[in-house]
């Protein structure tokens, strides 16, 4: 990036734009951070782009403005928050903080998502997590529309490409993962469909069922899937895809099949480090990993 | 299986030869059982033929009879269970049933084992949760010696085969996963050496970081590796197998690089489903998910 001043300059645009179409001026500045830190860390695909996608949102209504997020705690360790379809940052910043102070108290917590819009990149709350001297795991999942990851020897979609994040503190900065469970994510098919080209061997079937290398046998019509994690062993890519699912939708209580559920399924596992080893033993012995893993 | 009395026979076999080594009733006769019911679901690598093995153990004292199992819980819902290197099972049975008692009452819950043998198939564990009307996650890792998976991109092992299980109840048969973070566990690659036969492409590199199908090259020595999970996407399974890591060492204050660690480092994550929809919405929903998959 030429221009030091350029994220600054577009931390501002974004949330004057947001502003400018009804949002408070501290939600309009955390979505806009979030995208943001995405697009400096590399991560376009959940970065600056994304502004005016949340601006036509926000004019068709599906994405809110000031609307209040509701927690409701539903046991010791456990939490439901509803994000009212503002802005997903926005609500799942809260889940994490929620889910924080739960197991900074009660050594774990469980904090899901209702109501909830795209939230970016997942990776983003558990290295929140991690930074409190949490170990924090993320999982998204997305409904029926998202549904373009085939299950193990499928042909038809029946999984969204259902992240997986976690973050963990070390002595320096966290260790922090943040992974679809399918071969590739549908964004980066796009790319390679926009870009004229043929994606790698193993990523995608026909509407036949057929291994192809021509992203346009994805998209169809008729439409064709994304092959979940693992090739050969994609059975556990499928399998890790399903527990996604399971912690976004079905321990809400949603059907994954509902073509009336709209947003993602956030849910946060949060287990405080301290309750376990000390903390500051962690943070050296995680570093003590990483060097060996180099 | 031509013998309907075979597994009852083989329960008392096994029960009465671990007594005759010095095992109480109970312990013999949970530690078969759990050997007896991996073979009958087809898991030989972790069924019966490991009776002469745990006896083997026994006999130099790196598997201990009559041992207490001494649990200590260390906040609200995290807990360890010291095994005192008695059977594997019998301790992973003791952690994931305070796990489901913890959980019950707080919604969620953490157990890790220390000085934990052999636990045998971790499905096992997740499945006695779901039973229970729990959401569990169990991961596994193992001390240095076990270090065959390679890091993505590395040539040297880092990571044990570290697996990963889950459980969750359905209205019928819970529905359980359990599978390890690399391509292949190494029972499978060790079932080819024996055959005589070349690994599938993808398992395995020899001791210079080539791909290979000979798994001699992966015993050596030198020694070569197994890859993680994932293939051109295996900066995931690793991540996974470095997640499983964290959750069976790092966490319960253990350094991954000691060779002086023995045993299993087994983690329980427990969620009451009834802590956020009722259990049997959750079921049925469950039900309808896996109707949808298949």
């Amino acid at each position: 990036m030429s221009d030091l001043h350029c994220p600054k300059n577009i931390q501002r645009i974004g949330s004057l734009l947001f502003q400018a179409s009804g949002a408070g001026e501290a939600e309009a500045e955390l979505a806009t951070a979030e995208l943001v830190k995405s697009s400096l860390l590399g991560h376009d695909s959940h970065g600056v782009m994304r502004i005016p996608e949340y601006l036509g949102f926000i004019e068709d209504g599906s994405l809110k403005t000031q609307v209040p997020i509701e927690t409701k705690q539903t046991s010791a360790t456990t939490a439901e928050v509803d994000c009212g379809y503002g802005f997903g940052a926005v609500g799942a910043t809260r889940a994490i903080e929620l889910g924080i102070e739960i197991a900074t108290e009660q050594g774990t917590a469980c904090v899901v998502t209702r109501r909830c819009n795209h939230v970016g990149r997942l990776g983003s709350y558990v290295h929140m997590a991690a930074d409190a001297g949490m170990l924090a795991i993320a999982t998204c999942n997305s409904p029926i529309y998202g549904h373009h990851v085939l299950p193990f020897g499928g042909r038809e979609g029946r999984l969204a490409t259902n992240p997986i994040a976690y973050g963990a503190p070390t002595a320096g900065n966290p260790i922090v993962a943040d992974f679809s469970t399918s071969v590739s994510p549908e964004g980066k098919v796009r790319f390679y469909r926009n870009e004229g080209k043929l994606v790698p061997d193993g990523w995608i079937l026909d509407s036949n069922g057929k291994p192809t290398n021509d992203p346009n046998d994805f998209y169809g019509p008729p439409k064709g899937g994304i092959l979940p994690l693992g090739g050969g062993a994609g059975h556990k890519g499928y399998a890790l895809g399903l527990l996604v699912e399971i912690l976004g939708a079905v321990l809400t209580g949603e059907s994954t099949t509902s073509t009336e559920t709209f947003g993602n399924g956030v849910c946060f596992l949060v287990i405080n480090t301290n309750s376990f080893t000390q903390t500051d033993t962690f943070r050296s012995l995680l570093t003590q990993s990483a060097t060996y893993m180099e």
